[in-house]
């Protein structure tokens, strides 16, 4: 058995200027810290990315500044599913021209209630339309956010049409008893937790890694995890991961997650900037953000700036 | 008091031919039979219109077929509005540049639960990014398709700011105790029924018109309901244009709404191409538009073709 897409990468957060466009250099540097602090690669344009508020234009200048910012191709895994058929091909194809060939893609996602049968044709048509043999794509089962649930079912047919193309599934919807189920049904198939926590349990059970938004500032504890979570010999080390995991994550939760997590890295970066959101995200409030500074010390951080 | 938008607004369906890019020179013919059968428009690109299943680049190809089609700049409502504001800025001045001033705009949504706030500064840096004091914006209410519903709170704070530019919704949500709340909160602000047997109770209590999906085929009925809803005299053939609406709209609605709505074009027009859907929509099954097919004559259509 071997896992095609493992590892400890960063569904990372993308900082914008204030006019809202996206801040290239801010993006590029946190990258490269993020490499720097153990993480396997960076899942760009997720859901924690804001990809979905950003357009076709500006998700492949994100994609294109992150190569030139001296991360490798086989370092990304860009989220590149739309709404709609055309915009998911153009940019997986802009993806696998700049040489990066793994991807993690949303179903279309604007219709809900949407039958196995439609997201076997959306999906199938995608990777047709794309006609690349060297695609890997990792599906994206987010339902709490998409309203479009990824079933066993609809990845059994894809992997049965597509066998070196579907090698994965990014399960952000935090049921560790689905994630078992797919490890046990699909083997050679890379269940990636979507969820920090679980990134623990799951490397017990067989799974292949995470892509998580508390990796954007505890990606050296999620890379310990991984690697000597199946190790006794690293228990003690694992066990105070795992605690910082779960302290960063619960503070995140308690406020709304996303400016929280980018509130988060500008209180470890010092740059202000970082609290920008594309609406319909919004910023936290002034208070929310004092009480997260607070707090952000209370677990151990160092904070910089107001 | 004056309704800025008022009328019978067809949300056509796009039908798709092979391999499934737009069917222009079928669109535009069905677009003009819109117009014969007494809609006053064309709401292209909305949820029946599988919208978002199209790429930008798709929306606005159709959007000139109607255009070039005969379909008069005044008679056309498109639907503008993506995940992300930039988009929904260049769908919405393509629209302006061919003189179409009136759209429906979507809020964004892939982000679920989101505050006021954000779908505040999501429409408000839309709408001061168009920066056309032409544009007239239809709010889109669908909370159970797109799952960001429209507050009136928000509605009355994007009044306050933009009151020339934010005329109207269309709210498809089904209820008509809140659109008999935003007549009466809202002067000179346009409620259209998305649901077509909500026209007549909403034309009797003030409401502006239907933006729906049986106008693809039943047009003229709401056409007249529309003209006689409170004219006494005419109340047996409003009653019984009602009638015609509710048994076309039931029917479609025992199955998948919008491949039978497509189904229906399709034996009414004899052109079998109408089925197709864009995925993630499905076609009906072969049983499915069998029964479909024999129960459009029991409630008085002619049909055409197998």
């Amino acid at each position: 058995m071997s896992l095609p897409v493992t590892g400890v990468y960063c569904a990372s957060a993308t900082p914008v200027l204030a006019d809202l466009s996206p801040n290239l250099p801010a993006f590029t540097a946190h990258c490269r810290w993020l490499i720097g602090e153990g993480c396997d690669g960076v899942a760009l344009l997720g859901t924690t990315g804001e990809a979905n508020s950003f357009s076709s234009a500006e998700r492949k200048a994100i994609l294109e500044a992150a190569l030139a910012g001296g991360l490798a191709p086989g370092q990304l895994l860009p989220g590149t599913g739309t709404a709609n058929i055309p915009e998911t091909v153009d940019l997986t194809r802009h993806a696998l021209a700049q040489g990066v060939t793994r991807v993690v893609m949303l179903p279309p996602f604007y219709y809900k209630g949407v039958s196995d049968d439609g997201l076997y044709a959306a999906y199938s048509r995608t990777i047709e339309a794309i006609g690349d043999a060297r695609l890997q794509v990792i599906l994206y089962h987010i339902p709490q956010v998409s309203g479009v649930a990824i079933s066993h079912d609809l990845i059994d047919r894809l992997r049965n049409a597509f066998p070196q193309t579907v090698v994965g599934i990014k399960d952000s919807a935090g049921k560790l008893d689905n994630m078992q189920a797919m490890i046990a049904r699909f083997a050679d198939f890379s269940v990636l937790a979507g969820a920090d926590p679980l990134l623990l349990p799951l490397m017990k059970m067989g799974g292949a890694g995470c892509i998580t938004a508390t990796s954007n500032l505890v990606g050296r504890d999620l890379a310990l995890v991984y690697r000597g979570a199946n190790d006794p010999a690293q228990a003690d080390a694992v066990a105070a991961a795992q605690a910082r995991i779960e302290a960063f994550r619960n503070l995140s939760n308690s406020y709304v997650q996303l400016p929280a997590i980018k509130g988060m890295i500008r209180y470890l970066t010092g740059d202000a900037g970082w609290s920008r959101m594309r609406p319909p995200q919004v910023d936290l409030t002034a208070a929310e953000r004092a009480d997260l500074r607070a707090k952000l010390v209370t677990i151990g951080a160092t904070v910089q700036g107001d």
